[in-house]
Protein backbone atom coordinates (compact mmCIF):
# COMPACT_ATOMS: atom_id res chain seq x y z
CA UNK A 1 0.00 0.00 0.00
CA UNK A 2 1.21 3.59 -1.29
CA UNK A 3 0.90 6.55 0.99
CA UNK A 4 -0.60 9.22 -0.56
CA UNK A 5 1.15 12.32 -0.81
CA UNK A 6 4.05 11.03 0.03
CA UNK A 7 7.43 12.68 -0.27
CA UNK A 8 9.02 10.81 -3.86
CA UNK A 9 11.90 8.96 -2.97
CA UNK A 10 13.93 6.10 -4.56
CA UNK A 11 11.68 2.75 -4.30
CA UNK A 12 8.25 3.46 -2.61
CA UNK A 13 8.19 3.87 1.42
CA UNK A 14 8.62 0.66 3.57
CA UNK A 15 4.84 -0.15 4.61
CA UNK A 16 5.29 -1.56 8.55
CA UNK A 17 2.16 -3.40 8.13
CA UNK A 18 3.83 -5.03 4.97
CA UNK A 19 6.72 -6.02 6.65
CA UNK A 20 4.66 -7.49 9.62
CA UNK A 21 2.43 -9.56 6.89
CA UNK A 22 5.60 -10.70 5.37
CA UNK A 23 7.29 -11.90 8.70
CA UNK A 24 4.10 -13.53 9.64
CA UNK A 25 3.66 -15.47 6.55
CA UNK A 26 7.76 -16.40 6.94
CA UNK A 27 6.81 -17.88 10.24
CA UNK A 28 3.81 -19.69 8.73
CA UNK A 29 5.64 -21.15 5.52
CA UNK A 30 9.17 -21.81 7.07
CA UNK A 31 7.61 -23.47 10.18
CA UNK A 32 5.81 -25.53 7.88
CA UNK A 33 7.63 -26.53 4.82
CA UNK A 34 11.48 -25.33 5.74
CA UNK A 35 13.44 -22.25 4.74
CA UNK A 36 15.03 -23.67 1.71
CA UNK A 37 11.37 -24.98 0.27
CA UNK A 38 10.16 -21.63 1.12
CA UNK A 39 11.45 -18.85 -1.73
CA UNK A 40 10.46 -15.29 -2.18
CA UNK A 41 7.65 -15.62 -4.47
CA UNK A 42 5.83 -17.88 -1.71
CA UNK A 43 6.38 -15.82 0.65
CA UNK A 44 5.45 -12.31 -1.19
CA UNK A 45 1.94 -14.66 -2.46
CA UNK A 46 1.36 -15.68 1.33
CA UNK A 47 1.54 -12.22 1.98
CA UNK A 48 -0.36 -11.20 -0.36
CA UNK A 49 2.43 -8.09 -1.65
CA UNK A 50 4.02 -7.27 -4.86
CA UNK A 51 7.52 -8.96 -4.99
CA UNK A 52 9.48 -5.87 -4.98
CA UNK A 53 8.19 -4.82 -1.30
CA UNK A 54 10.14 -7.90 -0.19
CA UNK A 55 13.57 -6.10 -0.41
CA UNK A 56 12.00 -2.96 0.35
CA UNK A 57 12.61 -4.44 3.71
CA UNK A 58 14.59 -7.37 3.31
CA UNK A 59 18.07 -7.09 1.67
CA UNK A 60 18.30 -10.69 1.19
CA UNK A 61 16.20 -14.05 1.97
CA UNK A 62 19.03 -15.12 4.21
CA UNK A 63 18.30 -11.80 6.29
CA UNK A 64 14.32 -12.15 6.15
CA UNK A 65 15.31 -15.90 7.94
CA UNK A 66 16.98 -13.99 10.27
CA UNK A 67 14.17 -11.55 11.41
CA UNK A 68 11.64 -14.70 10.83
CA UNK A 69 13.80 -16.72 13.75
CA UNK A 70 13.28 -13.47 15.93
CA UNK A 71 9.43 -12.84 15.12
CA UNK A 72 8.48 -16.38 15.86
CA UNK A 73 10.23 -16.73 18.99
CA UNK A 74 9.85 -13.27 20.61
CA UNK A 75 5.59 -13.99 19.57
CA UNK A 76 5.72 -16.79 21.94
CA UNK A 77 8.81 -15.16 24.58
CA UNK A 78 5.95 -12.93 26.89
CA UNK A 79 3.82 -16.36 27.56
CA UNK A 80 6.78 -18.84 28.20
CA UNK A 81 8.64 -15.99 30.87
CA UNK A 82 5.41 -15.77 32.67
CA UNK A 83 4.90 -19.38 32.83
CA UNK A 84 7.96 -20.15 33.48
CA UNK A 85 8.88 -17.22 36.10
CA UNK A 86 5.28 -17.45 37.79
CA UNK A 87 6.69 -17.42 41.19
CA UNK A 88 3.47 -18.22 43.06
CA UNK A 89 3.48 -21.68 41.15
CA UNK A 90 6.17 -24.27 42.89
CA UNK A 91 8.93 -24.10 40.21
CA UNK A 92 8.74 -28.06 39.56
CA UNK A 93 4.95 -27.69 38.80
CA UNK A 94 5.73 -24.69 36.73
CA UNK A 95 8.22 -27.15 34.58
CA UNK A 96 5.66 -29.68 34.16
CA UNK A 97 3.08 -27.33 33.06
CA UNK A 98 5.01 -25.53 30.37
CA UNK A 99 5.74 -29.42 28.86
CA UNK A 100 2.57 -30.58 29.14
CA UNK A 101 0.92 -27.85 27.54
CA UNK A 102 2.88 -28.07 24.28
CA UNK A 103 2.59 -31.82 24.45
CA UNK A 104 -1.27 -31.41 24.03
CA UNK A 105 -0.95 -28.56 21.03
CA UNK A 106 1.49 -31.47 19.31
CA UNK A 107 -1.39 -34.06 19.81
CA UNK A 108 -3.88 -31.55 18.90
CA UNK A 109 -1.75 -30.62 15.94
CA UNK A 110 -1.34 -34.14 14.61
CA UNK A 111 2.21 -34.17 15.74
CA UNK A 112 3.18 -31.93 13.05
CA UNK A 113 5.78 -28.78 12.58
CA UNK A 114 7.87 -29.14 15.54
CA UNK A 115 9.74 -26.45 16.69
CA UNK A 116 10.79 -24.26 13.92
CA UNK A 117 14.40 -23.17 15.99
CA UNK A 118 15.50 -26.54 15.70
CA UNK A 119 14.07 -27.24 12.23
CA UNK A 120 15.96 -24.76 10.86
CA UNK A 121 19.07 -25.19 13.69
CA UNK A 122 19.43 -28.70 11.12
CA UNK A 123 18.51 -26.63 7.47
CA UNK A 124 20.28 -24.32 7.79
CA UNK A 125 23.51 -24.04 10.65
CA UNK A 126 26.02 -25.20 8.49
CA UNK A 127 24.88 -22.65 5.89
CA UNK A 128 24.12 -19.21 7.24
CA UNK A 129 26.30 -17.85 10.37
CA UNK A 130 23.58 -15.26 10.54
CA UNK A 131 20.76 -17.17 11.07
CA UNK A 132 22.60 -19.98 13.20
CA UNK A 133 23.72 -17.06 15.35
CA UNK A 134 20.00 -15.79 15.87
CA UNK A 135 18.88 -19.38 16.95
CA UNK A 136 22.22 -19.56 19.55
CA UNK A 137 20.33 -16.57 21.35
CA UNK A 138 17.30 -17.28 21.39
CA UNK A 139 17.98 -20.82 22.68
CA UNK A 140 19.99 -19.47 25.29
CA UNK A 141 17.35 -16.74 26.17
CA UNK A 142 14.77 -20.07 26.06
CA UNK A 143 17.41 -22.09 28.19
CA UNK A 144 17.40 -19.52 31.12
CA UNK A 145 14.02 -19.71 31.63
CA UNK A 146 14.41 -23.09 32.40
CA UNK A 147 17.56 -22.38 34.43
CA UNK A 148 15.99 -20.07 36.34
CA UNK A 149 13.16 -22.26 37.15
CA UNK A 150 15.39 -25.48 37.98
CA UNK A 151 17.64 -23.07 40.20
CA UNK A 152 14.64 -21.41 42.34
CA UNK A 153 13.51 -25.54 42.48
CA UNK A 154 16.37 -26.29 43.86
CA UNK A 155 16.84 -23.90 46.21
CA UNK A 156 13.23 -24.42 47.72
CA UNK A 157 13.79 -28.18 47.85
CA UNK A 158 11.36 -29.55 45.13
CA UNK A 159 14.38 -30.52 42.70
CA UNK A 160 17.44 -32.79 43.55
CA UNK A 161 21.15 -31.13 43.23
CA UNK A 162 22.50 -34.51 41.26
CA UNK A 163 23.30 -31.86 38.60
CA UNK A 164 23.75 -27.84 38.10
CA UNK A 165 20.88 -25.92 37.13
CA UNK A 166 22.56 -24.73 33.73
CA UNK A 167 23.92 -28.14 32.71
CA UNK A 168 20.35 -29.61 33.59
CA UNK A 169 18.42 -26.98 31.88
CA UNK A 170 20.90 -27.48 29.01
CA UNK A 171 20.12 -31.35 28.38
CA UNK A 172 16.94 -30.14 29.21
CA UNK A 173 15.88 -28.35 26.19
CA UNK A 174 18.05 -30.31 24.06
CA UNK A 175 16.39 -33.35 25.15
CA UNK A 176 13.05 -31.68 24.63
CA UNK A 177 14.23 -30.80 20.77
CA UNK A 178 15.21 -34.09 20.45
CA UNK A 179 11.68 -35.29 21.55
CA UNK A 180 9.95 -33.11 18.91
CA UNK A 181 12.62 -34.59 16.31
CA UNK A 182 10.99 -38.54 16.59
CA UNK A 183 7.69 -37.10 17.41
CA UNK A 184 7.52 -35.93 13.95
CA UNK A 185 9.00 -39.19 12.58
CA UNK A 186 6.91 -41.54 14.85
CA UNK A 187 3.41 -39.10 14.29
CA UNK A 188 3.34 -40.13 17.91
CA UNK A 189 3.32 -38.39 21.39
CA UNK A 190 5.44 -41.71 22.96
CA UNK A 191 9.00 -39.26 22.53
CA UNK A 192 7.18 -36.50 24.91
CA UNK A 193 5.77 -38.66 27.22
CA UNK A 194 9.04 -40.24 27.36
CA UNK A 195 10.75 -37.23 28.23
CA UNK A 196 8.14 -36.09 30.52
CA UNK A 197 8.42 -39.07 32.70
CA UNK A 198 12.49 -39.60 32.79
CA UNK A 199 12.62 -35.83 33.78
CA UNK A 200 10.18 -35.84 36.05
CA UNK A 201 10.24 -39.09 37.46
CA UNK A 202 14.27 -39.36 37.68
CA UNK A 203 16.61 -36.77 36.23
CA UNK A 204 14.97 -33.68 38.70
CA UNK A 205 13.90 -35.82 41.79
CA UNK B 1 28.70 -47.35 -19.18
CA UNK B 2 27.03 -49.73 -21.62
CA UNK B 3 27.84 -53.45 -21.08
CA UNK B 4 28.90 -53.63 -25.22
CA UNK B 5 26.76 -56.42 -27.18
CA UNK B 6 23.86 -56.25 -24.64
CA UNK B 7 20.17 -56.58 -25.96
CA UNK B 8 18.40 -53.45 -27.21
CA UNK B 9 15.65 -53.06 -24.92
CA UNK B 10 13.97 -49.70 -23.99
CA UNK B 11 16.41 -47.09 -22.36
CA UNK B 12 19.75 -47.75 -21.84
CA UNK B 13 19.86 -51.57 -19.10
CA UNK B 14 20.36 -49.61 -15.27
CA UNK B 15 24.30 -50.14 -14.58
CA UNK B 16 24.72 -51.21 -10.71
CA UNK B 17 27.54 -49.29 -10.61
CA UNK B 18 25.83 -46.09 -11.66
CA UNK B 19 23.02 -46.66 -9.33
CA UNK B 20 25.74 -47.26 -6.65
CA UNK B 21 27.36 -43.79 -7.37
CA UNK B 22 24.08 -42.00 -7.47
CA UNK B 23 23.46 -43.15 -3.93
CA UNK B 24 27.00 -42.56 -2.52
CA UNK B 25 26.24 -38.74 -3.96
CA UNK B 26 22.90 -38.84 -2.83
CA UNK B 27 24.15 -39.56 0.72
CA UNK B 28 27.04 -37.00 0.57
CA UNK B 29 24.58 -34.21 -0.82
CA UNK B 30 22.04 -34.79 1.72
CA UNK B 31 23.79 -34.88 4.70
CA UNK B 32 25.59 -31.41 3.96
CA UNK B 33 23.14 -29.96 2.36
CA UNK B 34 19.28 -31.48 2.75
CA UNK B 35 16.69 -32.78 0.77
CA UNK B 36 14.86 -29.58 -0.68
CA UNK B 37 18.57 -28.11 -1.16
CA UNK B 38 19.84 -31.07 -3.53
CA UNK B 39 18.50 -31.08 -7.23
CA UNK B 40 18.36 -34.34 -9.16
CA UNK B 41 20.91 -32.12 -11.30
CA UNK B 42 23.47 -31.66 -8.55
CA UNK B 43 23.12 -35.09 -7.76
CA UNK B 44 23.60 -36.71 -11.09
CA UNK B 45 26.65 -33.90 -11.49
CA UNK B 46 27.93 -35.01 -8.59
CA UNK B 47 27.72 -38.61 -9.76
CA UNK B 48 29.08 -37.67 -12.85
CA UNK B 49 26.17 -39.53 -14.87
CA UNK B 50 23.91 -38.01 -17.53
CA UNK B 51 20.51 -36.81 -16.02
CA UNK B 52 18.38 -39.56 -18.20
CA UNK B 53 20.41 -42.18 -15.78
CA UNK B 54 18.58 -41.09 -12.92
CA UNK B 55 14.96 -42.13 -13.77
CA UNK B 56 16.45 -45.58 -14.92
CA UNK B 57 16.96 -46.13 -11.57
CA UNK B 58 14.86 -44.25 -9.70
CA UNK B 59 11.12 -43.42 -10.37
CA UNK B 60 11.42 -40.04 -8.66
CA UNK B 61 13.49 -38.04 -6.44
CA UNK B 62 11.33 -39.57 -3.48
CA UNK B 63 12.23 -43.04 -4.21
CA UNK B 64 15.88 -41.79 -4.27
CA UNK B 65 15.75 -39.87 -1.38
CA UNK B 66 14.34 -42.96 0.45
CA UNK B 67 17.16 -45.12 -0.70
CA UNK B 68 19.52 -42.71 0.36
CA UNK B 69 18.40 -42.76 3.71
CA UNK B 70 18.35 -47.13 3.86
CA UNK B 71 22.30 -47.02 1.85
CA UNK B 72 23.06 -44.14 4.92
CA UNK B 73 21.93 -46.37 7.57
CA UNK B 74 22.72 -49.72 6.55
CA UNK B 75 26.56 -48.56 5.57
CA UNK B 76 27.29 -48.18 9.43
CA UNK B 77 24.90 -50.58 10.31
CA UNK B 78 27.92 -53.17 10.38
CA UNK B 79 30.01 -51.20 12.67
CA UNK B 80 26.98 -49.90 15.24
CA UNK B 81 26.06 -53.98 15.39
CA UNK B 82 29.35 -55.18 16.35
CA UNK B 83 30.15 -52.26 18.55
CA UNK B 84 26.57 -52.33 20.86
CA UNK B 85 26.67 -56.07 20.51
CA UNK B 86 30.35 -57.51 21.80
CA UNK B 87 29.44 -59.35 24.94
CA UNK B 88 33.09 -59.61 25.83
CA UNK B 89 32.88 -55.74 26.93
CA UNK B 90 30.51 -54.22 29.73
CA UNK B 91 27.47 -53.36 28.12
CA UNK B 92 27.74 -50.24 30.10
CA UNK B 93 31.22 -49.58 28.22
CA UNK B 94 30.09 -49.99 25.30
CA UNK B 95 27.48 -47.78 25.57
CA UNK B 96 29.90 -45.17 26.71
CA UNK B 97 32.60 -46.11 23.92
CA UNK B 98 29.99 -45.81 21.23
CA UNK B 99 28.84 -41.92 22.04
CA UNK B 100 32.85 -40.97 22.88
CA UNK B 101 33.40 -42.06 19.40
CA UNK B 102 30.89 -40.29 17.63
CA UNK B 103 31.74 -37.34 19.75
CA UNK B 104 35.51 -37.33 18.97
CA UNK B 105 34.49 -37.84 15.28
CA UNK B 106 31.22 -34.56 15.33
CA UNK B 107 34.77 -32.70 17.02
CA UNK B 108 36.85 -33.43 14.16
CA UNK B 109 34.48 -32.64 11.52
CA UNK B 110 33.87 -28.94 12.89
CA UNK B 111 30.36 -30.23 14.47
CA UNK B 112 28.72 -30.08 10.92
CA UNK B 113 26.61 -32.46 9.39
CA UNK B 114 24.81 -33.66 12.41
CA UNK B 115 22.90 -37.16 12.10
CA UNK B 116 21.51 -37.36 8.47
CA UNK B 117 18.29 -39.38 9.76
CA UNK B 118 17.78 -36.47 11.96
CA UNK B 119 17.76 -33.84 9.62
CA UNK B 120 15.80 -35.31 7.21
CA UNK B 121 13.28 -36.13 10.14
CA UNK B 122 12.71 -32.35 10.15
CA UNK B 123 12.98 -31.50 7.04
CA UNK B 124 10.45 -34.34 5.35
CA UNK B 125 8.95 -35.84 7.97
CA UNK B 126 5.54 -33.86 7.38
CA UNK B 127 5.86 -33.96 3.50
CA UNK B 128 6.85 -37.54 2.47
CA UNK B 129 5.41 -40.36 4.09
CA UNK B 130 7.92 -42.67 1.93
CA UNK B 131 10.88 -41.17 3.44
CA UNK B 132 9.86 -40.84 7.21
CA UNK B 133 8.62 -44.24 6.92
CA UNK B 134 12.46 -45.61 6.11
CA UNK B 135 13.47 -43.16 9.10
CA UNK B 136 11.41 -44.70 11.37
CA UNK B 137 12.39 -48.09 10.69
CA UNK B 138 16.06 -47.51 10.83
CA UNK B 139 15.57 -45.38 14.36
CA UNK B 140 13.87 -48.46 15.35
CA UNK B 141 16.54 -50.68 14.41
CA UNK B 142 19.11 -47.88 16.43
CA UNK B 143 16.69 -48.30 19.46
CA UNK B 144 16.79 -51.37 19.38
CA UNK B 145 20.37 -51.99 19.65
CA UNK B 146 20.91 -49.85 22.16
CA UNK B 147 17.74 -51.27 24.42
CA UNK B 148 19.34 -54.72 23.82
CA UNK B 149 22.80 -53.45 25.46
CA UNK B 150 20.79 -51.68 28.31
CA UNK B 151 18.81 -54.62 29.43
CA UNK B 152 22.21 -57.04 29.19
CA UNK B 153 23.85 -54.01 31.52
CA UNK B 154 20.74 -54.17 33.98
CA UNK B 155 20.63 -57.90 34.00
CA UNK B 156 24.39 -57.87 35.15
CA UNK B 157 24.13 -55.18 37.17
CA UNK B 158 26.04 -52.13 35.48
CA UNK B 159 22.70 -50.55 34.91
CA UNK B 160 20.20 -49.30 37.04
CA UNK B 161 16.55 -50.43 36.49
CA UNK B 162 14.75 -47.12 37.31
CA UNK B 163 13.32 -47.08 34.27
CA UNK B 164 12.75 -50.05 31.38
CA UNK B 165 15.21 -50.47 28.73
CA UNK B 166 12.86 -49.79 25.96
CA UNK B 167 11.94 -46.75 27.60
CA UNK B 168 15.94 -45.53 28.57
CA UNK B 169 16.84 -46.49 25.43
CA UNK B 170 14.39 -44.32 23.27
CA UNK B 171 15.23 -41.16 25.62
CA UNK B 172 18.53 -41.76 24.99
CA UNK B 173 18.32 -41.99 21.33
CA UNK B 174 15.98 -38.75 21.21
CA UNK B 175 18.50 -37.28 23.51
CA UNK B 176 21.35 -37.64 21.47
CA UNK B 177 19.01 -36.73 18.47
CA UNK B 178 18.60 -33.59 20.84
CA UNK B 179 22.10 -32.96 21.64
CA UNK B 180 23.52 -32.93 17.71
CA UNK B 181 21.05 -30.40 16.97
CA UNK B 182 22.20 -27.71 19.50
CA UNK B 183 25.82 -29.18 18.48
CA UNK B 184 25.10 -27.72 14.93
CA UNK B 185 23.76 -24.14 16.36
CA UNK B 186 26.39 -23.90 19.49
CA UNK B 187 29.62 -25.35 16.88
CA UNK B 188 30.20 -26.59 20.30
CA UNK B 189 30.76 -29.77 21.95
CA UNK B 190 28.91 -28.73 25.36
CA UNK B 191 25.80 -30.52 24.01
CA UNK B 192 27.49 -33.48 23.61
CA UNK B 193 29.51 -33.80 26.84
CA UNK B 194 26.44 -32.75 28.88
CA UNK B 195 24.74 -35.42 27.31
CA UNK B 196 27.23 -38.15 27.95
CA UNK B 197 27.22 -36.70 31.72
CA UNK B 198 23.58 -36.38 32.44
CA UNK B 199 23.07 -40.15 31.05
CA UNK B 200 26.22 -42.21 32.16
CA UNK B 201 26.33 -40.51 35.42
CA UNK B 202 22.76 -40.44 36.56
CA UNK B 203 20.38 -41.87 33.85
CA UNK B 204 21.97 -45.20 33.83
CA UNK B 205 23.50 -45.29 37.11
Amino acid sequence: MKIPGATPRRGPKPNLQTRENLLKAGVKLLHEGGYTASGVKDIVGAAAVPKGSFYNHFDSKEVFGSEVVDYYFTSGLEELRALLSDSKIPAIERLKTYFNLRTAQFRAQGYIHGCMLGNLSLEVSDHSSLIRERIAVHFQTWNRLIENCIAEGQRAGDIAHHQTAPMLARFILNSWEGALLRMRVEKSDEPLTDFTRIVFDQLLM
